[in-house]
């Protein structure tokens, strides 16, 4: 099969703010157990922001010129020869995380893990560009008839799924502090498992909208309202035996703890801006809560999960993704982003 | 405050077949510990009919007489007066296990395996009556709007809510082999929770009719239909994650098995007739399958859940309840009850 | 049965520092539901010093006057009369905390997060006295031929065993930081339960000491070593794969933190003296770890668990209790405990 | 690197009754992904049996001519070249089951379920000779002290720690029915995981034997000695936690699980000569018994168990390996084994 040699692409160039929009990048070469991917649509996360604004984060991790994007769908249309469980033509989303297989985490089921994990996007060639090649272990077959729109934010979805699956929701009461996209998902997903009630809270009535549309029984606007009256008066005064923190506020963390039921279980997703003043001893040892850090989605389990409750018809996601832009106009999908004035946003190569 | 003497009853008046009705049954009079319930309804399960049938279990365990009937819903009367979490007036389902406190189990949190337990209706006096006594700590407060039809049947429910919620069934393919009044409310309490479908088996037209009403994805009519192959079709080829047994039929329970992916998870609620031919290594061991016993209900975890999926809408059970009676036509609702030609059968005192 | 109607016994007397010794305070009758017990040892926890120091803790919570006393062994010589399963001449050690019995927590297995909960020498009376009167459900029955310093010890046993048992253990690293008492149960159960290696820290030669007899790899004094080159060197560079966190001090809560694996656990006792600044992102979030607080003991499951450690043979716990007074030189062994130079100390009245 | 063209082997040559040992077998080729060991010893399994006997499982499974043997230990000495984990030189013991990476097991963790699983010994050539070829994913590496009789049971040990592990067994009472290889290390494995007590049923003197010198508190003949009375006097009338079924056989199946405490949990590895007359009523629903089948090891957290049981200290596997013989005697190891007069058989090639 022949391929173009060069491709359309968003680069992080060189070190400092910004991305470049290019058009004559290299299209990559499969390497033993690639496939390659002809990508659909990409999705902006987080970490993009990150990328673009060259923060500490980004001018410590990042080794640039590089292709971002790390939430891919698209069409295989090549395959390294040795490949047998993917063929041409296949529909797929690609897990962001390329893994080791061989240390302690990836040996034990625990691949999200990885002591030498590589992030597609971050630390290789990302999917904002026309091709990706990728390791044939990222790659998740999707039905020929899933929408675009819900096959690229599959990876971030995980995140969600993760963070609500990592314990019991059904028949709880759920609190989701933040209300960016993947809180947004997972109020979606605590709904469709089963939960007694979800609330959520944010301080934007954009988000605070849309979580209402995800299916949240009751929104809190933290400006205006006082999380723990709220709380109080959703719970029969029993407090929410699920906290899935998804803001990184420490004043939603605090909040959040304080509304969680003794034994209760919180599930951290949100990052902080840094180290903050916590009471370990309220919120968690007099409480004998279960604190879960969540990081990345479970390989692949996470996956089989997101793929289950979309199947069922339980878990509903329409109108997440509020924006798409040709990955041209990279500036203003970004910018859109940054506004607050979104869920989630796609870039067409 | 005054209450009659003498009141209405089902009797299990002797040792042999069938029940009697009586007018002139003392109420019951309170001991240390006990409330004084007014029954509103009670609804009859398949151990009523062990009861009527006299059976061998019946004629091993019953010392009658004895007022029969353990799905009660009632108004709490009196209250024994050290007891303070109980009010006259509260609205009320018992827990039909009167359990010692003081064992192994009902010291670690099972008190559904109490050595000592002692069942309303069957070793003490049940509810199809007027009145009964219970324990105060047997007592399960509901909310004041919650239907008759509902409030009766949750005893019940609990067994199918402890069946489900024995494993994970979110996201997972869900057989119930067995359509009865708990397989019923099984599928239901699946659904409520997020499994990615439910599949259903029986050998009567209207409880599989009943059971597409409750939610599931799937029915089976197992006389005509081949089994293996509708489970293929439904899964994608993948076989069950979950399977829910509530048959008892030996035919059921190994084309349950064989359904059963592997590393799946089977939880066993129905009573085989005896002792039969199974095969443990195709079934268990080879398959890496993880199968759970289920006998009552947690106290009082399923009390909780149960109340939790029915708060949160997800949880719905319009039309279980497809017949009532005066409790004096008790004889026309067991027999209503055996033609299999039900769901759930009220008794009204 | 005849009992003296004084006693002697420790009292807070009144609000203020210290504590006071008298002869004559009137032997507990029974209630419903109680039996009395003459006790034959009790032993002092820390808590009894935050009573006897009057700190703000004990001010905000106390109600003079009362015996102080939680950790209790003695023998049953009145029960009153409806109690079936405890006789008088049981040897008995005393669970310290009252439950209701009736909360949500107490009736789903979690009854040591009881709302009500009562505390023998804190909120009621305890037992550094000749009798207490307690409710027979707080009462544990040791086999006759137990030592008395390991019958007076259980209850603060139980702490330990609540923690370690809190995740799995057997075949994996375990950091116990803090070698107070319950620090140094934790490291023989830890060991009894098969730790690949405990590693132990604290800041006290004598009870680094009692540390190594009770069975840790490795025994850290962190003012002069550096803990992670320790853990590097014992883990193989791994990492530990649990933090049992017995200090409360911020320092060794951060470094048993920064010394956890990735996918690590956590089981925090230790009470901090306040918030203090935490990084939840990296001990936390990123590490995917899981972090569970831990308070009192699992009622009863805890005690079940440490009869089963105690009997195997695997759980050594001789030498633990170091010094031994009469209740009337409260003072010095108030005062030898607060000194650090002891494990536990044990009171005879 | 050099390495002759033939080599020593037993093979499983054609279809029928008994193995053939040669000198002239081909030197294996590494194709990608492998390595190459250098076979120090194998060690006789039930299933290198079955494979000799030629019974009717192995009549539908194996494709004759291939090496046998599956349990392997030895030392690496050649690498395909983009191997970057394991050098030449290394100590290693051997996964048996070549798994595929790709099907919904392997991907979540649980690849001991594997579709399309290959056992060496089996499906491929195995190590009962001088050299195998195997991927990289398949080699344990061995701290370089480590014992051959150690290392080469490893594989297999794996077994007895996957069996023991998949519940907890800390401070319970464990029976294990059957003192074969499997049976005797989950005894050892259960008395380092901190067992309350450990009771041991076999039909051979010999093996019981061996059964006390792994650590069996109880050792059971029951041919000679009632069962259920030595249960329950080791138990004090309890019964036990946890069993662990070795043997296959019916009647220990039986007896095991009436042996079994209500709540209790099963873990069953042992393959019965077929379907059975078996009694879930009494010996899985009414008991509320949670049952595990158990096949081959959870890859690799069941080799990070056992590593983590052997450096320890805990585990004490002395002993088990009774015999040694080298690879052309093949036919009297596999005599004695079939005696059951031995433990383990290693053979050198």
């Amino acid at each position: 099969m022949d391929f173009p040699t060069k491709m359309k692409a968003i680069l992080k160039a060189e070190r400092g703010l910004g991305l470049r929009y290019v058009e004559d990048y290299p299209v990559p070469r499969l390497k033993h157990g690639e496939v390659l991917v002809k990508v659909q649509a990409g999705s902006i996360c987080g970490t993009d922001i990150h990328i673009y604004k060259w923060d500490e984060w980004a001018q410590r991790r990042l080794k640039p010129p590089f292709v971002v994007g790390h939430e891919i769908a698209g069409t295989v249309v090549a395959c390294s020869p040795e490949i047998e469980h993917i063929a041409i033509g296949d529909q797929v989303s690609l897990e962001s995380h390329v893994v080791c297989n061989t240390c302690y985490f990836c040996r034990t089921g625990r691949a999200h893990l990885c002591e030498k994990t590589q992030i597609i996007g971050v630390d290789r060639d990302g999917g904002f560009a026309e091709y990706i090649a990728i390791p044939a272990q990222n790659v998740w077959k999707n039905p020929p008839e899933m929408p675009l729109t819900l096959a690229v934010i599959q990876e971030n979805l995980g995140n969600a799924v993760h963070t609500v699956m990592a314990q019991d929701v059904s028949a709880k009461f759920v609190l989701v502090t933040g209300c960016g996209p993947v809180g947004l998902m997972a109020i979606a997903v605590a709904k469709a498992a089963g939960a007694r009630a979800v609330i959520a809270t944010d301080i934007s009535p954009y988000r605070l909208n849309l979580a209402r549309r995800m299916g949240a029984d009751r929104v809190v606007d933290v400006r205006h309202e006082d999380l723990a009256a709220a709380i109080h008066a959703c719970t029969h005064g029993e407090g929410v035996d699920v906290l899935l923190e998804m803001s990184g506020a420490p004043s939603a963390i605090d909040q959040g703890f304080a509304a969680l039921k003794e034994g209760g279980e919180a599930a951290l997703l949100g990052l902080a801006p840094g180290a903050f003043t916590f009471d370990l001893n309220a919120h968690v040892v007099f409480k004998g809560a279960i604190v879960r850090g969540i990081v990345g989605r479970r390989l692949w389990e996470t996956w089989y999960q997101a793929r289950g409750l979309l199947e069922s018809g339980a878990l509903k996601l329409d109108g997440l993704v509020t924006h798409t832009f040709p990955m041209g106009d990279f500036e203003q999908a970004y910018h859109t982003f940054m506004s607050g004035q979104s869920g989630k946003i796609m870039l067409i190569p």
